[in-house]
């Protein structure tokens, strides 16, 4: 493992053998492809694929059919399930198939952005700081990237977002259709679309059915979408060359040691210790009717997801080697750059800032972060707030998520018209402010202004209880009204934000001036001694936009185990115990007769993921999609920090399995002539 | 923190300065103390503190009356005042004062020791061992022990328990005299006694009325206890020479750094996740009914303490300093021993003995260590199949825990009538059985063996509903019948445990091989190496056998602040919120008018204690009570692992506020008489 970390960060010519990175569209390695698998990947080739790789908000996906048909992943699209669903009926556990494309209902929250252009700002970007000290520049930078956003937008219908690259060694804009308007198309039940659940998560073999299909409208209509990706559905062979291209959501690979420290010792402890009982908070809570079981059944399905995660990368930063990896190889950069005064000594800079950033972390988490005040209403709360005052403020002045480029997708998340539940808001709130307290102490400023005379139950059951936050036309009402009509609100939830927001902002303005600003400042001359140093020819950390790797279909050896690197759906029967999570639905025990139980499930490949790659296809050579990522092993987890060539492999669905089940368990004729599977 | 590590493990003569230390009684630094603080501490005083010290099962105390009348802190009498409530009454919540002495109920679970003699049988064990490998001679080392405390008992009245020091380096009998009968006396409201809660746990300043009162019987009479200690209630003053007699539990200062990297990357954080999601799920129960909330307010304290221990022993575990001085000093000691082949290099087989350690740990946890079957009614199943197993057999042949030495006790907590409910059995069960698959996977044998076909829920549901276990009558039959009754058990309890036997003592013996054996024998190597190059000027670990050490009363600074070393009464009133656990009871406030604000409240201290020396005896030069140790401040979790002169602080109840509690609020004239306080 200490090998592929060297590969990066010292920026050696390695990762065209390990098959690792994340690399930009403009920047792939086509080169190194050619030369090693003798495939073309040419301009034509790179253009197809990005045009139909699609970002979802949490999520990549992809367009298979001409009428903006969207195929990604089941937990990509649990939350709509969840949105779309009541205390009454679960569409999680029920699934949903559409029978035409007149009752496909709408994701409220959901968005489809697929990237046009990128475009290099760097230059700019370094002008507007240019001679200010760490505070100011974090200022300018803000400011520079906000009107850089507004000018990409103006007179174009295009959404631009500015994008740093290399923890700020490159500034990117890059440039979106957006599709505001995505609908629920089909849905297998959870019990198979994640069979297996928490236990078999980020394991393999595996047997899970994680796919959906959404579609993109424009103007009421299904969306032309002529740029799609046909599936290859006998899909890959053990050992071919394989792409995927998504948003990886973020990785720190280029972090500094003492930023790694930082994680290791508090973010994620804390992070851990508050999820874990969160996690036996719903259970429980699920445990006390059906209803609240089909509530908790998606918060508790992603935070148990955060919660592995988290877990395996704590085990990596407890890894020596990494740590110590990691020290020799800013060791060997700064004697390289020894005697540059433009670069100086960053890593030092940095250290200064994490020293300051523990002290700091824990009141910035509670008050400004969210972590006291986990509840929907809250963040309605806090949203109207803070959108009704930045509004009033050039759009420069503002709080970056209040900038105009921001507001439109903040209105659509705002008003959107999910269900709120007050039995969980009661739960994630008291448990919230009761952990408030816990961290910050009883005599905090803060937690003495809200519990001097309240417990955490008390006053979560006040405020959820006094709240009219839940009901969208009340959301709305206090939108349009703006300052005005947030001063003369005497909902508790928005009393409670406001109460709150000037402690809030205080500890954020400190945190961003003094542990961002510097970390921002001393980071970027990092990157440029790297570069100096080791050249252009390294990929930059995974930030949620737009990547592509290559690999190949492989499994790997564990224990001096072989896994081979396809599944069968027989073997998910066998695994089957007639409870959840290893429940083989009603619908799959109906068709079992007719299914082809040699069908391959699921598939292993080499492929450089993380996070926010789930719902991305895997391509072959030819540009067809040959799986459908959803996961990756376990080793896989600690390719936040660096890429273990040996062990870490991602996982997709067999197209094949997809069309066994559209065939015959749900029958979904209409999809399958559109997919040109029939 | 570096200089105090230091002080330890290169045993140089610092000890003496820095009043830091956990001292056995037959080799206390009375010299130092002299020579320090001019106090004379001779063998009289030792062995009056001696014989008035008392060890609980799970904590320290200490007589105050020539009646047993027996001094300890509330919390270590809180799973006493559960097993004397029920669903409908709780004397966690309400306290309880005895009347007379004929209303005294007993502990059922309770004994109460006290050291009586200190045999060093090193030779002996050295002899037993001689010339055999390391899983050989941890064999021979456990029959060894086991047969001289069969002859020690062996026409003796004491109960005789043989006792590791320094890692091995030394081998003692330690002998008591054991009252098997302890009944309650007095108990607090649990919103004074723990007043904070958990927030305030680890804290100071502090207001927690952390005291009980217990009374030995022997013959069904109070026992005559001439050995006991007075009680200075005015308490001491600042600055004042105190010590502590008492029961430090265990802690790791001499462990080596693969141990320390073991409990750092597996053990510590291991055990958080799943106690936090236990914490979540407990307080999620305890609200879902007012009988809900008494049964499970008992084991949510213990848990809450056990998860704040282990939180800030992990993050001293991710000190650099902590592992950088340990791996410094094992250097220096390595060295030293350089060429001499006696010692060798036990730290690498330390090393290796801990990577095996990582793989055999969650199998030896969930299966064996009853990390997979956390329920009252699974242990009682544990104890009688294998109690009914072991017996059969020759006493140097059974598992340590089933030696004739240790039966008795063994029977008493095994058949003692105490509460279990099948709700809380029915969470933790389920929980734990979740947990062992979740981390041992749904594919490891024991699970899949147990788990094919059921969920945990439902095998929990099972296994509760159809045990008898939870009735002591039935237990009894067990215990008497022998391996015929058990073998006869249609309880389904039993037969579980039956059923995972096998496959438990497996691992248990493979981690006793391939685990406990080569760091036995290397440690035993370590501590000669350390004595050879240190002298035996030093002090072993904790054991929970009998330490004196000695401090002063002082407060310290944190972050730039000085902390006062008193508190007093009047600001626990200015705190309260009216909400537990920032709630005082109704007793206090009706007795508030009377009750003298100033009356000091708790007391901060350098005494070196760690859990075990709860309810310790806060004692002055002259051999009075001048305080009840109960806690220690955030920075004494370290302690663990080195001592901190300059944060480390303990905490104890101050005498007054006992003696203004006895008096005002719960007029318990009788006590205060026998304590000589009217």
């Amino acid at each position: 493992m200490r090998k592929a970390l060297f590969a990066l960060l010292l920026g050696a010519a390695l990762p065209a053998l390990a098959d690792e990175g994340m690399w930009t569209f403009d920047n792939f390695p086509a080169a190194a492809v050619k030369a090693k698998y003798g495939a073309d990947i040419d301009a034509a080739w790179l253009d197809r694929v990005r045009r139909s790789t699609i970002r979802l908000s949490n999520c990549t996906a992809s367009f298979v059919s001409p009428d903006g048909l969207i195929l990604t992943n089941h937990h990509c699209v649990e939350a709509c399930l969840a949105n779309l669903s009541s205390k009454e009926t679960s569409l999680v556990q029920s699934g949903f198939v559409s029978r035409n494309r007149n009752d496909e209902p709408r994701c409220a929250t959901q968005v489809a952005d697929v990237l046009q252009a990128m475009e290099n700002i760097t230059g700019k970007v370094t002008k507007a700081v240019a001679g200010l000290d760490a505070t100011a520049a974090n200022d300018a930078r803000k400011k520079a990237l906000t009107q850089l956003e507004q000018a990409c937008e103006k007179g174009s219908k295009l959404k631009c977002e500015a994008v740093t690259l290399y923890q700020g060694g490159q500034y990117f804009l890059y440039k979106y259709k957006r599709y505001d308007d995505v609908r629920l198309v089909l849905a297998p039940e959870a019990d198979i679309a994640s069979f297996g659940g928490d236990p078999d998560n980020f394991q393999f073999p595996r047997w899970s059915l994680d796919f959906s299909l959404l579609r993109a409208y424009e103007n009421g209509k299904p969306a032309k979408t002529p740029d799609h990706l046909p599936i290859r559905f006998e899909g890959p062979e053990a050992g071919e060359l394989v792409f995927v291209s998504g948003h990886p959501g973020s990785t720190a690979r280029l972090d500094s040691r003492a930023e790694l420290e930082f994680q290791r010792d508090l973010a994620w402890p804390n992070w851990l210790l508050r999820y874990s009982e969160l996690r036996g908070r719903y259970i429980q809570f699920g445990k006390s009717s059906e209803a609240a079981e089909r509530i908790v059944e998606e918060p508790l399905n992603s935070l148990e997801n955060g919660i592995k995660v988290r877990r395996k990368l704590l085990d990596a930063l407890h890894e020596d080697a990494l740590l110590d990896g990691k020290s020799a190889a800013e060791g060997a950069l700064r004697a390289k750059m020894a005697g540059d005064a433009s670069i100086g000594d960053p890593w030092t800079d940095i250290e200064r800032a994490t020293t300051i950033e523990r002290a700091l972390y824990l009141p910035y988490l509670f008050i400004e972060a969210g972590g006291g005040f986990s509840s929907a209403n809250f963040r309605y709360a806090r949203t109207l707030v803070r959108a009704a005052a930045e509004r009033a403020k050039p759009n420069t002045e503002r709080l970056r998520e209040y900038t105009d480029a921001a507001l439109a997708r903040l209105e659509q998340q705002t008003l959107a018209p999910i269900p709120v539940y007050a039995e969980l808001e009661n739960l994630t709130l008291s448990f919230s402010l009761e952990r408030m307290r816990e961290w910050l102490g009883p005599d905090h400023p803060v937690v003495r202004q809200l519990l001097a005379s309240d417990s955490p139950d008390g006053l979560a059951a006040k405020l959820i209880a006094g709240t009219k936050l839940a009901d969208p036309a009340v959301r709305k009402q206090l939108w349009d009204g703006g300052a005005a009509a947030i001063a003369a609100s005497d909902d508790p939830m928005i009393r409670l934000a406001l109460a709150i927001d000037a402690p809030a902002r205080a500890v954020r303005k400190r945190y961003e001036d003094e542990v961002e600003a510097p970390i921002s400042a001393a980071s970027e001359r990092i990157a440029a001694a790297r570069f100096k140093a080791y050249g252009t020819n390294v990929y930059p950390d995974a930030t949620f936009t737009l990547r592509l790797n290559y690999g190949t279909v492989a499994g790997w050896n564990e224990g001096g185990k072989d896994i081979a690197p396809f599944t069968r759906l027989a073997t998910a029967f066998e695994r089957a115990t007639g409870s959840s999570p290893f429940l083989i639905p009603e619908s799959w025990q109906k068709a079992r007769g007719s299914l082809d139980l040699q069908t391959p499930f699921c598939i292993s490949t080499t492929s450089d993921i993380v996070g926010g790659n789930s719902g991305s296809p895997l391509i072959d050579a030819k540009g067809r999609i040959v799986g459908l990522m959803f996961d990756g092993n376990i080793h896989s987890i600690s390719g936040n920090y660096w890429f273990d060539t040996a062990k870490n492999r991602a996982i997709a669905v067999h197209p094949a399995i997809i069309r066994e089940a559209l065939q015959k368990v749900y029958h979904a004729d209409a999809v399958l002539s559109e997919l040109g599977a029939r």
